[in-house]
C-alpha cells in the first residue's frame, strides 16, 4: 500500500472544518495529522463533534509544525482570517484547498465585495475548486478555492447552459449550518423553526462567483432564503436562454454535460435535499415552463457545497482516485 | 348587542375547516351553529382540534338541517366535492364561502385546470375573495370564492405593480399544512424532516388564478416548494416591469396600494413566515436587484391563505367590521 | 365598561415578557401602558415580535415613570435581577407578578440553590402562583411568584395525589423557548434539531419548588430534557404512593381535584404537548403501571408555565375573571 | 482477499430494512446479492432511498431463489410476517438475523404480548442479538434476534447493574422513524412538530424483553414518548439498588462492563441523540441522585436500534470482525 499523505485541518472547530476532518480521518488514502482551532484549541475533536470520531486534539494553528507534520492542508477559516494562513502554509510549501472566499474571485471582484485583500499575491495561482469545471486546472494545482455553497449548486444547474443562457433567476433554500457555528439571533432555533426568509436580498457575494464563471453577459438575480433544515441547499433557477430550447433540448445538454461526473446525478423529477443528505451528490433536474428552462440543483451544503468537495479537490490535487473517501 | 349571526362550518374535520371552525366559534359576531364532517361525523370537534376548543360534534352534513341552523356556511371541501355541497347550500339561500378552487376560476380555466365543472350555473356569482382586489364586490356576494393559499401570497405581491408587470417568476415555499390532513408519504415527517424541494414544476393550477386576475400580458412562471414547516407560506417574486421601475418608485407603489388595507403590512425588510403565523396578516416587502423589482410575501397559509380570509370575507358579505374576529 | 386597569410589562424582550405584553395588551379589562427592555430598549415591541402586535416602544425602566403609568406590573426579569425591581415597584405601591424564581421559595431553600436573596424582605408576603393550589391568597396577595414552568407542569400532575404520594420521578420534555431568548450553543438550531438530551442530572432548581409544595415527606427524583420544540412542555411522573391506588381510585382523585378548574384538563388518553401549544391550558392524565400511578401533563411553557399563568394571577388578585383575556 | 459472503436483504423498502441493504452493500467482506420488498417489488432501491446507493432492484421474495443467491439475510418484515419468512430461510441453510420481535421472547412471553407464534420451533435454536450480553452464543448462532430499538437502550443503560437492580422507572424518547415508513396520523409532519407525548402506557412490548433479560425479580415500568426527531432514541433509566450506590461505585460498574465495548462509550455527561446519529454509537452515563441510580443512553434508533446492529451481529455469526462495515 503507498504511504498516506499527511493533511492538516486548519479550523476544524467550525461545521465545514469538522466535517473535513472527519473526512480526512476516514480517507483511506489521507493521514490526518492535526487540527487546530482558534477558540478551542486544547478541546478533542471528538468531544466536540463525537459523531465524527476524529481522536485529535485540537492545536493552535502554528505554521512551523504544520508544516513538519503535513503536505497539503484544509483551511476553513473565515474569509479575511483564511488569507493570511493560506499564505503561511503555501510558504512552507503545502497544498492547499481554502473553504474560504478568499481566493475565489480575481481581485477586483473580491475587493468589490469583500475587502482589501491580505494576500494578492496568491490570487493568481488559485483554481476555483469545481471539478465539474476546471478538473484539469485542480489536477496540477497547489491552491483552490472552495466554491460557494450556493454558488456549486447554483453553478452546477447552470454550466450546461453556459452557451445559451442569457438570464437567470437563482432563488436559493439554505439550511442553518451554512450560517455557521456562531450562536446569534438568526441561528437560534426559536429563529429558525416553523420560518422561511429570504435574506442579503440588496446582493449576496455568491452572486460574484456565478459572474465570475457565467462570463459577464448573463444577468443574474440571486436571492438565498433561510429555512428550518440543518444541511441541505436547494438551488431554483429560472432560465432565460437564446435560442430557447425545449424540454429535450435542455435535458440532453444535462446530460451530454454530466456523463461521466462521479457526484453529479442528472435526475427525471425535481430534486430533494434530504436525498443528497451526508453525501457529495448533487442531484439535478432541467424542464422547461413556457420559454424559461427551469434548472434544479440539491446538495448537502457541508459536503458538495464545503468540505465533501474539498477532498474532492484534494484528491485530485494529489492524484487520487476524485472519489476517494466520499463514498 | 346585536344578534349573532348563525354560521356552519362544512367539512370543519381538515386544517383549514378546523381553523374556520374555531375563527367563527370566537368571533363576536358569528354563532357557530353547526360543523360538519365526512369521516370523523360523530366526534367532538375538540377531540380533534383540542388547542382550538371547539365544542361541538362534528355531523354529516345535511343540507337541510343546516339550512335551519344557520344564514351563511364556509365550506373546507376537496374540490370537485365542494360545489354540490355549495349548490346545495346556495339553493337554500344561504350565503357561502367557499375554501376549494371550484369558484376561484372561469368556466374554461377551471376545467383546462380541474375537470368539467359540477355547479357551473354558479361561477356567474362567485366573487374572488382577495379583499384587497375586489373588496367592495365581495361586500355583494351571496358566493366568494377563497384564492388559493399560494395565490393570495403572489397576488399580495404582485398587485401594487399589476400596470407594469411583464413577466414575474414566482417562487413559493410554503409549509405541510397546506398539502392537507391526509397521511400519505408526502406528509410523513421522516420524508418533511430536512428537506426542501420543488414540486408540480410541470405547472401548479393555482397560477391559473395568477393569470386570470393580473390579466392576460403578463408571463407567469409559478413554482411551488415544500419546506419542513407546518404553517407558513412566503412568496418571492421576481418581476419585469415596463417601465423599468426605481425602489423607490416601487416602494411608492406599495404604500399607496396597501396604505388603508388592515392585514398587510408593507415592511422595510425581507418578511419572515414565523412573523406572521397564527394570524392574518400578510407582510410584504418590495425592493429591485438590478432591473428586476423583488417583491415578497409572507402568510400563514391557514389563516391569511385560507380560514382566516375566508373569515375576512365573511364579514364583509354580511355588512360586519373586516376586522373582526381576526385581531 | 370598568376602566381598565393600567399594567406595565417589565422585562418584555424576552419571550416570556414578551408573550405577558401580548396578553395585557388585549386584554379587555387591562390596558398595557408601558413595556420595559434591558438591552433593547428604544425599539418598538412590535417590530422585535411582529406576531404579537404590541404598538409600544420598550423604554428603560425608570421605576418612578411605571409608577405613574401603572398599578400594576408583569416582571419578566431573570432572577436575582428581578428581586430589585419587584421591589421597587412594589415600594411605590404596584401590585407585581413576577416570573422568576426570585419569591417563590422561602429564604433558606432559595439561598441553598440561587444565592443570597436581594430583597428578602419581601418574601414573606409573595405567593406562590399556582391558582389550583393557592387561589385563595392569591386573591388577596399583593406580590406572587409565577412557578416555574417545569413545576407547574409537575405540580398539576401530583397535586391530586398529595396526601398519598411517597415517592415519585418526574422526567420533564421540554422545548427550547424555556432556555430563554439568549443565542447559546444549547439554543443554535443545529444543536437542538434532531436531539434529545438530559441536562442538569445534578439536580434542577425546580424541584425545590415541588420539595416546598408537596412536603418534605416526599422522594423527589428531577430530571429535565431538552428536545426539538420552541414551545410546549410535558412532565412524566411516576409515583408511588401509600396506599398503593386503582386506575380509577387515581382518576377520581383527579377529577374530583380539577373538576371546577378553568385551565386544567383531565383527559382520557396520553397528553399532547401540540394540543396546548399557544393556550393557557394543561392536559393530564393518570394511570397505574404495576404499583406506580403514572400521571402526565401537557402545557405550554410561555403560556401556562409563564405569562399566561401570570396574568391568570393578575385577574386574580385585581378582582376580574380568572380566565379573562385567555381564552 | 477471502471472497465475500452473499447477502439478501428481506424487506428492505422500510426504514430499518433500507439501513440494512446499505450497510451491507457498503460492506467489506460482504456482498448484497438480493433485497426484496412486499409492495414496492420492482422498483430500484436507490430510486426510494437515493441517500443509500444501493442500485438493485428490489424483487418479491422467493425464497428458493434467495437461496441460491445467498448465504445469509436480513429480514426486516413486521412481527408475525417475519417468522414464516425466516423459517422458509432457515430450512435452506441460511444464517439469519430477523429484525423483527418474533424471535426475541420466549414463546410464552411472545404470545403473551403478540399472538401465537408462527414458527414456534425455531424459538429455541434463536439468540438475543445484544452482543454486549450474549457475544459468545451469537458467534455460534444461525438465527439471532435483533433487540427491539427501546429495549437496546434500555439494557444498555441497565446491564451493568444487573446484579444489584431492584426497581426501574424506563423513560424513553423516539424518534419518528421508529414507527415505520407507513403514513398514519401519527407519522404526518403536523402532527410529530412542535409535538411530544407518552404512548402505549398502558405497556409496550419491548419492556418483555426488559423482563425477560434482566430476570424476574426487576420491577420495571416502561413509558415511551414521541418526540419531533427522525433518527435518535434517548433511555433515561431510573433505578434503585440494593445496596445503594454511589456514583462512584455506579461508574465503575460502567467502566468495566463496557471497558472492551467497541459501541458503547461510557461518558462524562448526559448523553444527546445528536452525537450518535448515523452511527452504530451507544452512549452511556451514569449518576446518582439522592437513592437513586441514574443511567442514559442515547443511539440511533436505526442503526444500533436496529440494521446497525443487525450487521454487528452478523459479523460475529459469520466470522468477520465485529465493528466491520460499521465504522
Amino acid at each position: 500500500m503507498a504511504e498516506r499523505v499527511p493533511v492538516a485541518v486548519i479550523g476544524s472547530a467550525g461545521f465545514g472544518g469538522a466535517l473535513g476532518a472527519m473526512l480526512v480521518h476516514r480517507h483511506p488514502s489521507l493521514d490526518l495529522t492535526a487540527v487546530t482551532a482558534r477558540t478551542d484549541a486544547g478541546t478533542r475533536h471528538d468531544e466536540l463533534y463525537p459523531r465524527y470520531g476524529v481522536p485529535l486534539a485540537m492545536e493552535q494553528l502554528d505554521p512551523d509544525r504544520i508544516a513538519e507534520k503535513a503536505r497539503a492542508a484544509l483551511v476553513a477559516y473565515p474569509h479575511k482570517a483564511a488569507a493570511p494562513a493560506v499564505s503561511a502554509l503555501r510558504e512552507r510549501g503545502l497544498k492547499v484547498v481554502d473553504l474560504s472566499a478568499d481566493f475565489r474571485l480575481d481581485q477586483e471582484r473580491y475587493e468589490r465585495w469583500y475587502q482589501p485583500h491580505e494576500a494578492p499575491e496568491l490570487i493568481g495561482e488559485a483554481v476555483y475548486g469545481l471539478a465539474e469545471a476546471h478538473r484539469d486546472r485542480i489536477r496540477g494545482a497547489d491552491l483552490v478555492a472552495g466554491p460557494g455553497c450556493n454558488s456549486t449548486a447554483a453553478l452546477l444547474a447552470l454550466l450546461p447552459l453556459r452557451d445559451v443562457i442569457r438570464d437567470v433567476v437563482v432563488d436559493i433554500k439554505t439550511g442553518v449550518s451554512g450560517a455557521g457555528r456562531e450562536a446569534t439571533p438568526t441561528t437560534h432555533f426559536v429563529s429558525v423553526t416553523e420560518n422561511a426568509n429570504p435574506y442579503k436580498t440588496e446582493g449576496h457575494r455568491h452572486s460574484a462567483e456565478l459572474e465570475q464563471e457565467l462570463g459577464d453577459g448573463v444577468r443574474i438575480t440571486f436571492v438565498p432564503h433561510l429555512v428550518p433544515m440543518d444541511q441541505g441547499l436547494l438551488a431554483s433557477c429560472y432560465v432565460t436562454t437564446e435560442p430557447q430550447l425545449s424540454s429535450e433540448e435542455a435535458r440532453a445538454l444535462f446530460e451530454r454535460a454530466y456523463a461521466d461526473e462521479p457526484f453529479v446525478d442528472v435526475i427525471d423529477s425535481p430534486p430533494h435535499t434530504a436525498d443528497v443528505r451526508d453525501t457529495n451528490r448533487c442531484r439535478v433536474y432541467v424542464t422547461t415552463a413556457g420559454e424559461r428552462v427551469l434548472a434544479f440543483a440539491a446538495l448537502d451544503n457541508l459536503w458538495k457545497g464545503a468540505a465533501g468537495q474539498a477532498v474532492q479537490d484534494l484528491n485530485l490535487m494529489l492524484g487520487l482516485p476524485e472519489t476517494e473517501g466520499l463514498e
